[in-house]
C-alpha cells in the first residue's frame, strides 16, 4: 500500500489565495491517500482586532478565552475550512472537513491552568485520535481536512496547535499505515542560514539535533517543530519532511527521521 | 427498518442554550437513525453588525455578499455547526458536522442574477443531496449535523435556506429509507389563531391547503414551509411534522400527509 500522506499547512498559505491556489492543485495531483491539517493564520488575530477582542500570546500561543474561543471556531473551523474544502471539491478532491469534535476525530484534555491559564486550549496525543473514522473515510476515497479545533467529549471545544494535531494524527496512523508527515511552510526547508534559501539541512536524526539546537544553526521558532518531528518518528512515522508549501511535488526539504 | 428522522431546527433554537440543551437531550432519545438540518439565528446579524457590514433582506433572504458570505460560514458552518456537534458528542451521540461542501454532501446552483442579485446565494432540489455519503454515515453509526452552507461544486460557498436543505434530503433519502421530516420551531404546531397555543391544527394534506391559505388560517410566514412540507410528502417523504423544539419527543404538532 502506498504511503498514507498528512501536510500540515499553516498561516502563509491559508492567508494567501494564490500559495493556497498553488498549494492545492499540486496536492491533488500528489498519489494516494492524504490528509491535511490546518492553522488559522492571521484571520483570527484581524477578526478579533475588528472585534475589539484583546488577543493574548503567551509563548506564542493564543489565550483563548470564550469570546476568543468563538473566534476562533468561526475562523478555523469556518471560513478556513470550508474554504479548503470548496476548493478541494473543485479540483475534484473529495474533501471533508473535520474539527476534532466532528465524527469524536481528534478529543484533547482542556490544559490545566497552572502555571499558565491558556483558558479553552487542548493537549492532545496519538491517543486522542479517532484512527476508525479517518482510515474509514480514506478508504471511501475521502480527504480528511483538519482545523485545530477540537473538543473535550463533555461539550466544550477546544483550542489546539496545529502541528501538534498534525504530529498526532501522523503516529496515530502510523499504526495502520506506513506514514509520512509534510510541515508546510515558507521556507524551502530548515535553514542553517536563515537569510540563505540554497543553505537547506538536507537531513535531522535525534543523534544530530542537539548539537544543531547547541549551536544555535537551528532558529528559535524552529525547534518545537523539529522537536514534534523528532517525536513523530520515534513514535512510528516513517519520515518527516520540512519544507514550502509551494513545492510540496519536489524534492527539496530537510528530511527528519531516524 | 426504523423510520430515518431529519430534523429542522431554526433560530429560536440555536440562539438560546436552554432550548438547545433541552432539545439536544431529547434528541438523542430518539431513536434509530437521525439527522440535524441547522439554521444560524441572529448570530449570523450579530457579527454583521458588530464588523459594520450591512444586512440586507429581500423577502425574509438574505443578501450575500462576499464579506456576508464569510459571515455565514463562520457562523453556520464554523460556531454553531460544531457547538451542536460537541454538545451531541457530550450526550453519547457520534455527531458529525457538514457543509454542504463536505464530502460533497449538498451541492447547490448559484441563484440566477435577475430579478433579484442575492448574490453568493444558493438553490438545490433532491438531486442535489449525495445519499451515498449519508447513509454511509448513518451505516457506521453516525449522527449528520447540517448546516446551510454548500457550494457549487466549483470552489464557491453558497448560503441556502435551512428548511429547503432539510426537505431536500428527506425526499432524496425516501428513495432508500422510509423517513420522517420534523420542523422544529417555537409554536407547538401550525396554530389556526395565532394568538392561541391550543389551535394546532392537526392535519394538512394538500387537498386541505389551498382553503387553509385562502382564508388565511395559515399566517404568510407559515406558508413556504407548507408548501415545502407538501412538496416533500408528494415526492415520498411518509410525512412531515411541524411541532415545538422543546416537544419533539412528545405527539403534539400538525402532520403534513398525503
Amino acid at each position: 500500500m502506498q504511503t498514507l500522506k498528512i501536510f500540515k499547512i499553516g498561516g502563509n498559505v491559508v492567508d494567501n489565495p494564490q500559495l493556497l491556489g498553488k498549494f492545492l492543485a499540486d496536492f491533488n495531483r500528489v498519489s494516494g491517500d492524504k490528509i491535511i491539517v490546518h492553522g488559522g493564520g492571521k484571520e483570527a488575530t484581524r477578526l478579533a482586532s475588528a472585534l475589539d477582542v484583546p488577543v493574548t500570546m503567551i509563548e506564542g500561543r493564543r489565550v483563548t478565552d470564550r469570546r476568543t474561543l468563538d473566534i476562533v471556531t468561526m475562523v478555523y473551523a469556518g471560513l478556513v475550512n470550508k474554504r479548503v474544502v470548496a476548493a478541494l471539491q473543485a479540483t475534484g478532491c473529495n474533501a471533508v472537513g473535520l474539527s476534532g469534535a466532528d465524527g469524536d476525530a481528534v478529543r484533547a484534555v482542556r490544559r490545566a491552568p497552572e502555571p499558565v491559564d491558556y483558558g479553552y486550549v487542548g493537549d492532545i496525543n496519538a491517543s486522542s485520535v479517532n484512527v476508525r473514522l479517518l482510515t474509514g473515510l480514506l478508504d471511501s476515497g475521502m480527504t480528511p481536512v483538519l482545523c485545530a479545533i477540537t473538543h473535550d467529549g463533555d461539550g466544550s471545544l477546544l483550542n489546539c496547535n496545529a502541528d501538534t494535531i498534525a504530529s498526532s494524527v501522523a503516529v496515530a496512523l502510523s499504526s495502520v499505515r506506513d506514514t509520512e508527515l509534510i510541515y508546510c511552510f515558507e521556507q524551502p526547508g530548515v535553514l542553517s542560514d536563515i537569510n540563505d534559501k540554497s543553505s537547506v539541512i538536507p537531513l535531522i536524526t535525534p543523534d544530530d539535533f542537539p548539537a544543531l539546537k547547541e549551536s544555535g544553526v537551528i532558529s528559535a521558532g524552529m525547534i518545537p517543530k523539529i522537536k514534534n518531528a523528532l517525536d513523530a518518528v520515534r513514535k512510528g512515522v516513517r519520515y518527516v519532511t520540512v519544507k514550502s508549501s509551494d513545492d510540496i511535488l519536489g524534492c527539496s526539504g530537510t528530511t527528519v527521521r531516524l
